[in-house]
């Protein structure tokens, strides 16, 4: 079994880098092989741009879905994005570490996202959700936030962490991934962080602890229930005597 | 009145570059002073990263918001950071254009978020919400999909694009602007895109037209109701005894 593992804080001493190191040792003590991409470390550009293609689909203007997919048909796909496309290809466990920044993903990972999931070869039309491109692999979120978990229960002052975790989850259901129910670590402050960092015995300990734990036994961990593809009308919307699993339904924000 | 507009597209003959300078123009046309911060154009960096900063408050590790509040209090927040604050600060209404990725902000704009939003100066934990550093101003989302209204309804395909927006505009909220509610223009295909560039009279001019038209009544658009502080015991959860405007609240999903 392999894993791929993508970091998404710009401090390897972080709570997060110490996750990241977890998620590659318990899983290697059980005899998974690993990859690791450090998006920080490594640089990756979170933007697509006309920068990263020598060639171009349309020169005059820049159409990000046009010239993925026309990269993706010639083969050119850019080499840091075609490089994190075959781990995951060659993973059946993706596991995301990030901070819970403005409710959301930080923004390297985003555009992580928005480069890695390619259009033309990652997705299109005719593979995507039960067809998606990842379809038999897992993935799971590790994400900490500042608040404390009161403050990110579903009637917290924060907002409730597991809907602002949505969006991030939905795209990878969107991609073909099963996904697992997130670990979230609450209540990381920015003085623990500072304070804790050259104690040794930390509250941070507690919280990798309970990471390797989880990771103990990740084969059991349930996964989120989405609706599958045939639920769905043709206009889009859910057949009327479609079962809602997707956690969307009924829980629209009055907005 | 003065309005600041933000773009996060790296190709300004798109949908939303036009909608960006139909801001301009309409407002303009309005009385209004505007200013535009086209996130591309101006290669805005997206990630919070020790290059941003010539001197630490520690050099051993790079902690996000202890170097933001750090050089807030010094007076030495980067440079295009500090901009846009200062364009924000002189500004009543705030307008950001920005197609959906991945069901929110492209990477650059969550990482315009991630800087400007600066720890220390225009945020910290007893300036939030209700007392946020832009009380008084307004902020709107103009926002487009390539997927169809029927797909991105409660009960869509693709997920409730309103929900998928709650984080980005429960952001906004937490700095203190009072949030407009969202303008979102479904149906924008990468077909669509290319075919009507060059046709002078496109399915893009009827969303254009249909924006501007927005634009005419923006003092009237309705804002989105949050419980204020006062509504949240010291737990951080909300009283018993409080209302329920967050849109959060009862809505979690089952994830």
């Amino acid at each position: 079994m392999r894993a791929h593992i993508v970091l998404a804080h710009p401090e390897g001493q972080s709570l997060n880098g110490r996750l990241a190191r977890v998620s590659e040792q318990a899983l290697a003590e059980r005899g998974w092989a690993t990859t690791l991409s450090d998006l920080y470390a490594m640089g990756f550009d979170p933007c697509d741009r006309p920068q990263h293609y020598t060639t171009r689909a349309n020169p005059d203007a820049f159409h990000v879905q046009s010239e993925q997919r026309f990269h993706a048909e010639q083969g050119t796909t850019p080499g840091d994005v075609a490089a994190e496309v075959e781990k995951l290809s060659q993973a059946e466990l993706l596991i995301v570490h990030f901070p819970l920044w403005w409710f959301g993903m930080p923004a390297i990972l985003k555009g992580w996202m928005d480069r890695v999931f390619v259009y033309g070869s990652v997705y299109r039309s005719t593979m995507r959700y039960d067809t998606g491109f990842f379809r038999g692999k897992q993935v799971m979120a590790c994400v900490t936030t500042g608040a404390s978990a009161d403050a990110c229960a579903h009637d917290g002052h924060e907002g409730d962490t597991r809907m602002h975790l949505w969006p991030v989850l939905f795209s990878f259901r969107y991609v073909g991934f099963d996904v697992l129910q997130p670990e979230v670590l609450h209540g990381i402050g920015s003085a623990t962080y500072l304070e804790d960092r050259d104690s040794g015995l930390s509250g941070f300990d507690v919280l990798t602890q309970r990471w390797r734990a989880t990771l103990q036994s990740i084969e059991t961990r349930v996964s989120i229930a989405y609706n599958g593809d045939g639920d769905f009308a043709p206009s889009g919307r859910l057949r009327p005597d479609a079962p809602e699993y997707s956690a969307f339904i009924s829980h629209t924000p009055k907005i």
